[in-house]
């Protein structure tokens, strides 16, 4: 069974450029291109999915998780 | 009081494109320069930032809201 | 660009069983065999996958998003 | 069943100020004492749970869902 | 003072079958007889709840949380 | 560049009272005078906040992560 289409609007793909590794949950750094999306996934889905520095992924979200904030130039 | 730093990992600036208004919560799509990020925030919130196509903001979202994929390149 | 494998540990499979449209965002009751997860996604999404009673799909979600109680029996 | 414990450790008791009611989803204001949680929840809920203006209720949501912020006073 | 009634729409009973336990977070698996469903919660709420494997809980999500996918058979 | 107001709606002042470090993510305990809301973020924003016992912060989460529930007086 292969996803073909998901809802989640915001798919970005990237390389894995860092994982700090923890007991039950890890970070894992993602270079968009023009910028990094850091994610924080279960161990154990880091090594079911074989992550590793330079893997291909695709970090994904929900709209509704998007926050949205204006700003006072420096 | 103005906030100075927000522990969001992921923030990305862009311009509101698009705003689809609705009764209650409302999409905004931002354009990040490499793709769009789409948000669904509380229509009221739209009306408190004063959001319109071609206002600046930040779209942040937690680290524990991404999750990843692998893909099979088509 | 098909996805392969998805870190959300929780994905299950099930029948659209009926969908109620908003403006922005639509709820969509998914059947899953022993129960129904309800699924709020943005009501563009619901187009893009074409979603209508009957469509198979996966409800998918984080782990980070589940809350556990516990229970008296009644 | 009733639920006698639940893991989200943030629980606010509150009486309901105010609902503004969508199609799909439904704004409801929790007045906690020193201030207003905002709840965005489907609409069958409010329905469900009988809520109107004076209702009390508990707002609930998980650690895993908050951001902090550092700020520069006025 | 005893929750009678949630929003969330999303609830399945189950019995826990595993406990990964971290220095902050634990990772819970409840097995819900047609599934396994996997939460992430803090180590202290584990501990409030006295969660073991087999005991009885509800594992709980809002409806925001979910996504959903279409898929390809294999 | 200072992030002038943001769309979440619950903000809410407080001192940080404690702090659970772990190897990726921390729980942030912040007494917000009338009750404590915890926060789990990873611990690199611990350190980029520099947050300590004592410090001031503002505790957001966005209205979609906020559930509701009614409840029996004991």
């Amino acid at each position: 069974m292969t996803i073909s289409a998901i809802n989640a609007r915001n798919q970005f793909q990237g390389n894995v450029k860092r994982i700090k590794r923890g007991d039950v949950v890890s970070e894992v750094e993602v270079d968009i291109g023009n910028g990094i999306i850091t994610s924080i996934v279960s161990t154990s889905s880091v090594d079911d999915l074989g992550l590793k520095p330079g893997s291909q992924v695709i970090a994904l979200f929900k709209s509704t998780e998007v926050a949205l904030a204006s700003f006072a130039p420096a």
